[in-house]
């Protein structure tokens, strides 16, 4: 999401956070001082991982996806080339088509050298069970944030599992990569070059790359087949990032990935590039170490997430036939302070408008001020005409088309802890907004806003001076909440101004987005439940309606159901600030659940 | 006054004004084509100018005084000299005593030599007639800022007046080296070099000159006796400038004075650095070719006028003793569009403050806008508690104190031109606020104002990025008039908030002043009106009360009455803006004005 944070006083808080919450290690092997899994660990057996824990079962691999999995290493070379010709060209495939032959011919070779290890899977896969919706009794006694793969019998994800431990190091290696690309969006820096990184890295893994340009940055698409030709699942990133400064903050390089504390720092190691190779990387256990993709997979990366997706609307709609998906991973997910597993059904639109004001061709002495009309008056008058201390928003129509939570969302809201507290204590205050408590604080986000997010006008520097400002800006995001229109927003803010005798101010529309609601009794929502407990160890908590903003409702609108596993720890990633990082044991867990939901999203 | 319109749209309004008024050059003998003057200039005898006019008398000069103008050119090393070596000291003086006994040597023997021009001078002065009030019959057909003496009777202002044309090259020269020397006070730069240059300027003219510290910048304070001992004049200046940004408006170098189009061009050629050397020039034509400096002359040239004057009060104070003078000449003085020399007989106060708002620790993400306060609504909402469209103030007692124009003053009000037109025309708009016209414009001085001189908070880059600003600030300027207070006004102010809920609205206080008024019917308006209108040609406009402030209340409250002949022309100058310049016509007329003016206070 666009815009959080990133403020000089963000680093006094974060070390509040690391000093209470500090930051550990990654176990190898956390559960081996329980008494019980050690019991088990000495009855296991060849299905048991290394802490004795069952282990669940694989899908087989298909034969193209397997050698397409294999072809990640030879890439490299191909990954350099196409980067240093192809940054200008706007669209172009990375597996151009003489390319996919030669795969083609490889994948046939080594099929056949693999057979024997894919029909063993293929059996192992065949008559074992599926994943349990509740987690195991003595589950949620474990601490948060311990891998943990539940108890249901007869999985094959040890050995997917190990594979993920084993190759932690190559990902972040790829990482690192990654984020030495410094793609801040907001200033249009090494944006193609990263759009290119990213499609190689989805080429070598055997992905049908393209990137695609928009009138603003491009967005890479692809397309990789799996055993489950049927089903087709999307992952939505982004490989922009927030500006780094302030750069006296960091304590380490911003675009250096350094690792320290049992987490890595550097701009994007969270945010989002972290998901991104999160995600990878599941996919690399799936094809080298669980059988393969299990299903068709759809790869949407836009460059533009951190300045608010102004492109990405009319993308989507263009390539609507080539994102006829099932189910969307999104960005932004994780944990939560407590190591619950969060799922967040929707989330809010956003209309954000910058609204300008000129009275005068000139600044001027502000001995004229009983003269001349100043445009930060109008400006002042304008914005609380708007909104009072009371936080009612005084727009006519305003609140038409909001709905209240259904009874099923309130449920979900009576169960979500309130996070009234935290807040405070983050944001160094004694009350919240209104005197908002308990479940107003969780319900708050079904309430629409009106945040004035900046606001400039005449003289900004030390000491006096004394003008009349003949220009005045402010930025205004409103919240919405369904079902309301941004563009019908829009429409009443206009009409409201002009009523109250502000035709004077513009308004320039920066942003549209509507709001998007996944149902909360789709199957991805289950599927991303029980698979986040057997990962987490941890009862998923369910938000129905987030406080941000993200264009989930260009697919949850055409019925695609979209979910967000993921890397995040809190609110405590520092994303958008001084030393942004993802923990390791965070990029571990996320890996392992992502390679589950995508399992059993395959499976249907 | 501080804070005038610096803003990159100055140029093409000042552009605009530059081809309706071309600047002229300045006409050797303006009145030549006048068959009129023609025709006298054919009669004229050894008392008439080269355009025929009568000249004016010059009072004799007292040895003394007569060898320290003596003195200019041979202190010219010595100023550099001071000016090298004493940068840094804070207080020093540059004619220290055993100079000033060498230079009373010297002037013992220049005084012997020039004896009989000075028994002529003196002969010459002692039956000539005075200065009449209203300008002759026919001056007023002149065209607006073309010299003329008037046609008193018996003046030797002739022989000061062709002195004045003679040498504006070499002030013109020495102005260029003050403008060479960048003070900008908001930056603290090259303020003691400048404080410097300007004692030593002083000095070589025979001033007895100290550059005196302040908590701020330091103050040249200067004195120099003169044939009326029982007078004293004092020269209110100040060394400092406003920053020259934008430079890239700037058509020649900022701190390189440069001369085009009858005018010379730099930051200060007019604010202050232009007046300052004009009244140097004064003095130097009355000791040269006037008989020397008429009466005691008090300098005050004070490094912070364009930040506000802060730390000129309390200095004033504490020099009280080596203020006590009859009359005062402040800055900011010269013509109306239509050439009518302008008279001031009052400012008005000043209350300026910033007022700060903090609600969280740091900028938090605006989904949470339901949760956490937004400094700058915060900050919207205070100041809309303070005026509304109405412009109206709504601050509690806030008009208790203001008293309405006098009946004089409202007959010098009536006899104004309004300004409305041009103001309309200046800032590209319809209408006045309020929907002034007529006397309103004039009369408007006399309402107080609460004018926002700048706002800042939250995200101002551009596009978008959407948080809650933590922090808010303002500026808040209140011109204050007669008989409202600073001090009152804060403490009304700090009330006011409090009773409005805004406890959190934190006020800081950047500048206190009162209003300064001179009394219509004092010795020095009549004066400067006659002797204005001598030069000028055509009536003084006086001005009741002037929009801006400017500390005049430190003399004024003392009962000294405070006027400003001077080098500006209406609002065209570009003072604080690029391009600042000053016409040459309007120097030399300024100086003409100013040695007159000199000689008329030393009368009593």
């Amino acid at each position: 999401m666009p815009g959080r944070d990133a403020d000089r006083d963000a680093r006094r808080l974060a070390d509040q956070v690391a000093q209470a919450e500090r930051l550990r290690p990654l176990p190898a092997c956390q559960d081996a001082e329980n008494p019980e899994d050690k019991k088990r660990a000495g009855e296991a057996g060849p299905d048991a991982d290394q802490c004795g824990r069952p282990v669940a079962g694989v899908k087989h691999l298909r034969r193209e996806e397997s050698a397409d999995a294999e072809h990640r290493d030879e890439s490299e070379d191909q990954r350099h080339q196409s980067h240093a010709t192809d940054v200008h060209t706007g669209v172009h495939r990375i597996q151009d088509p003489a390319e996919q032959v030669a795969h083609h011919h490889r994948d046939q070779q080594q099929a056949a050298a693999g057979d024997q290890a894919d029909q063993e899977d293929r059996i192992g896969y065949a008559h074992r069970g599926g994943l349990s919706l509740r987690p195991p009794h003595g589950i949620l006694e474990r601490g948060a944030g311990e891998p943990n793969q539940g108890d249901r019998e007869l999985t094959d994800f040890a050995k997917v599992d190990a594979y993920i431990h084993d190759h932690l190091g190559d990902w972040l290696g790829e990482l690192k990569e990654l984020c030495a690309v410094p793609s801040v969006s907001a200033r249009h820096e090494a944006i193609e070059p990263c759009a290119e990184l990213v499609a190689s890295m989805l080429g070598r893994r055997g992905f049908d790359t393209e990137v695609s340009p928009t009138d603003g940055h491009p967005i890479v698409l692809a397309h990789a087949d799996g055993a489950n030709r049927k089903r087709d699942l999307l992952f939505y990133n982004h490989y922009d990032v927030q500006p780094p400064e302030p750069l006296e903050l960091w304590e380490s390089p911003p675009f250096d990935l350094t690792q320290r504390d049992g987490a890595v720092f550097a701009r994007g190691s969270k945010d989002d590039k972290g998901e991104f190779v999160a995600r990878l990387a599941s996919l690399d256990a799936l094809a080298k170490a669980g059988g393969g993709y299990p299903c068709r997979l759809t790869w949407l990366a836009e460059g533009e997430e951190e300045v608010g997706s102004p492109h990405l609307p009319e993308w989507v709609e263009k390539h609507r036939h080539e994102l006829a998906v099932d189910g969307a991973i999104w960005e932004e997910g994780g944990i939560d302070a407590q190591g619950h597993p969060l799922i967040t059904l929707g989330v809010r639109g956003l209309l954000y408008v910058e609204l300008r004001v000129q009275t005068i061709s000139r600044d001027a002495h502000s001995g004229q001020a009983n003269l001349l009309p100043n445009a930060v008056w109008r400006l002042v008058w304008a914005l609380a005409s708007l909104k009072g201390v009371d936080e009612r928003i005084n727009i006519s129509g305003f609140y038409d088309a909001v709905r209240h939570p259904s009874p099923v969302e309130r449920d979900l809201l009576a169960k979500l802890p309130s996070q009234e507290e935290n807040i405070k204590k983050e944001y160094g205050i004694d009350r919240l907004l209104l005197d908002r408590r308990g479940i107003d604080v969780v319900a708050a986000t079904f309430d629409p806003t009106c945040n004035i997010a900046g606001i400039g006008g005449g003289y900004q520097g030390p000491g006096s001076k004394t003008v009349i400002p003949s220009r005045a800006t402010c930025k205004v995001d409103f919240r919405l909440v369904p079902e309301q229109d941004p563009y019908d927003i829009e429409t009443k803010l206009r009409r409201h101004l002009d009523k109250e005798g502000f035709e004077d101010v513009e308004i320039d529309v920066l942003g549209a987005e509507r709001p998007g609601l996944t149902k909360p009794d789709a199957d991805l929502v289950h599927w991303m439940a029980e698979t986040g407990e057997a990962v987490y160890g941890k009862q998923a908590m369910i938000t129905p309606l987030s406080g941000g903003t993200t264009p989930t409702f260009l697919f949850t609108e055409h019925g695609v159901p979209v979910v967000a596993p993921g890397v995040g720890w809190g609110n405590f990633n520092r994303a958008h600030s001084p030393n942004e990082f993802m923990r390791l044991q965070d990029f571990e867990n996320a890996i392992r659940h992502l390679a589950r939901l995508t399992v059993r999203f395959a499976e249907g």
